[in-house]
């Protein structure tokens, strides 16, 4: 029985191995690394039922995680983030089981909590002391808060233009964070000639292989939280893509340890019409993306014009029959409001992508009425106040309380 | 074996004794209500192993909350929230055995999900439309997306000086949001004639009996995460001192239910020096606090200068042999940072100040070196961004990576 049944890793693009003892990047053909396990031996010696009972956090997982020495987990205790049904708003939009994974409930309020924390505890395992990246925000906060934990050092370059409060978080872990004035591939820029005059590790998305890892846990738990199977349909904002490639690789490995039967839900990738390059490549059955000119979207997660893994995401759709969609910013910014009226959940504008996206399958009948579907909510409301404007009454102690509707005094 | 095994209510001062069915504020003598539960029963027909394998909120503590039908529960996910060892900063203080309950990772982002989703919920059962409640921010937030999500119109009033991010929850609710130009208790008198006005059910903080048994779970979660035995010590934020009423509640019920054993923990109240009231009275050794006059604290949700439950706190803190403390405002924002950069936790203020009077009770000899203590965060540190200031370089996209620490350029 071990604690990790890590193998090797190797490379979707060229097949090239790689031993788990190095501290690995890119593959020497330019694409991301994929980490693979002994699952033969896995299936031998546990069982998912052994699962049962652990911590409710990722590390529940472990066996499937590629850290080898319990020691070396850095853990904010994140994970097994709520799967909460959202019958009202699915019956509106017919479908009655509609069910919303909520990755704000994690710490620093992002489901970047996940790569962060496996992409951490397996560079301290690997006696990694220093890390940068370039960051939009979330991501950046994520790692440089479990960094910290971590007793890492971490260098995050981040556009001015990015989300303050992810700001304010990279700022209070005592990570060394420069802002840029320009874009996230400005700052891309600025971490690749660091990297070449200190020798620091890259953590930017798909330069490491363990991002995807930590990811991957968001299919472990939809899957553990169906009873061990798999729903209809998952829909996911992809930005970089790492979840949805993390996703399928979850249930690609349960199928092969036997722990879920023949069904693989069927993956659809949401977009932001301002930046849409997977949808656009998925339309015409391509197997990559093109750079988009002159990305927009308030969405700021999923502003991603060339993902590294792209090849891989469209992969995940092909083989899944899934799709590719994109969504309007008007749209998913009245969404999300109308969310949080009915069900209560206050959700980041990206996750609300995930929603309209049902509302359209289900009108252009792609979702079926009986099918469960999941929206993966990738944040919370909390990190995007901006989203919402508020317009009410300020009272004098000695005055009544007034009716508002919708931010409107009536 | 029924869902919940509660059986009725009684007054902790008069002894008056309520139905379960009435729709109760506070008892006739003025004293907030408690909510019994037949434990001898529920000790016969249940085992505290049943809890494993149950959903990871804190409605896998159902027999032990006062609902009585699962379709009225209303629930975001709640619960469970990490229990994360400090050990770096344990060492720090002479306490390796320092943990920290994490409420920053819960729906709404603070400890008060807690309350709202039971009292909601059971204000769901009673039959209840609308709710009106006065709030420093983080309760009325909880309040107005769990009342969305239970389809009760929750009306709230707010001072216009509490934290904006709180403001806009509410508003993403669509609840009825009024501002006022005043404090809390102007806003509580304004409540005050609105309930008188429109019969509305007024759920200010132990005006209704059911969010003591929401914070309740905080105690039993403690004691499942320690293997059902009671740590040495718990610290925790004290203002309208519900969370440490609850803690005690359920630490002496699972003592009946022959859950735990003999111990208890000693139980700490923490306040800011600027609105000591709790402190005060303990020093003293009284029953009752006294009116704290011009309270003043960075801390928002211990502002608190007179407390209708403060009697409770007390019994609580004296049967315990538990004590109170009193931080300064600069002590906790330093905390705060230094936690940060430690363990990577980018907590509350309330939380922060936790911290600090573990510190001070280890340096006076209260708290032992092999003792377990447990510091309770109540909320995440991004509902507080205004406590992190940053100063870090802008650079131009062909500039270098620059070195700062501890937010100064070097």
């Amino acid at each position: 029985m071990s604690y990790s049944y890590v193998s090797h890793l190797h490379c979707p693009k060229c097949q090239k191995k790689y031993s788990k003892e190095e501290k690995l990047q890119l593959c020497s053909c330019g694409a991301p690394l994929l980490v693979d396990y002994d699952l033969k031996t896995l299936s031998q010696e546990v069982e998912r039922k052994d699962v049962i009972g652990r911590n409710p956090d990722l590390w529940r997982y472990h066996e499937l995680l590629p850290v080898e020495d319990p020691d070396n987990v850095v853990t904010l205790g994140e994970g097994m983030t709520p799967l909460l049904s959202m019958e009202k708003a699915g019956r509106k939009m017919g479908i009655p089981k509609l069910f919303m994974k909520d990755e704000g409930v994690i710490p620093t309020g992002t489901f970047k909590a996940r790569g962060a924390a496996v992409g951490v505890s397996k560079a301290k395992e690997l006696g990694i002391e220093n890390l940068v990246m370039p960051t939009n925000g979330n991501a950046g906060a994520a790692w440089s808060l479990y960094a910290a934990r971590g007793g890492i050092k971490a260098s995050i370059v981040m556009p001015v233009d990015a989300p303050e409060i992810t700001r304010k978080e990279v700022a209070v872990s005592g990570a060394n964070l420069n802002l840029v004035n320009g874009l996230i591939s400005d700052a891309g820029k600025i971490v690749g000639r660091a990297v070449q005059k200190y020798d620091f590790f890259d953590v930017s998305t798909l330069k490491e292989p363990y991002r995807i890892e930590g990811k991957k846990t968001m299919g472990l738990e939809i899957a553990e939280q169906f009873n061990w199977k798999a729903p209809d349909v998952i829909l996911y904002p992809a930005g970089g893509g790492v979840g949805i490639i993390g996703i399928y690789k979850a249930f690609l490995e349960l199928q092969e340890l036997g722990w879920i039967g023949e069904k693989l839900p069927r993956l659809v990738a949401v977009q932001a019409e301002g930046c849409a390059p997977i949808v656009q490549a998925w339309k015409e059955n391509k197997k990559e993306s093109e750079f988009w000119e002159n990305s927009k979207t308030i969405a700021f997660g999923i502003n991603v014009p060339k993902a590294l893994g792209d090849f891989l995401v469209l992969e995940a759709l092909y083989s899944t029959k899934g799709c590719a969609i994109a969504i309007d910013d008007a749209s998913l910014l009245k969404e999300q409001e109308q969310l949080a009226a009915l069900e209560g959940c206050f959700i980041c504008p990206e996750g609300a992508s995930t929603f309209v996206a049902a509302r359209r399958l289900r009108e252009s009948g792609w979702i079926k009425e009986d099918e469960t579907v999941v929206a993966l909510n990738t944040g919370t409301g909390l990190k995007y106040p901006n989203t919402v404007q508020v317009e009410v009454p300020t009272l004098e102690p000695e005055e009544e309380l007034q009716w508002v509707s919708d931010g409107v005094k009536v």
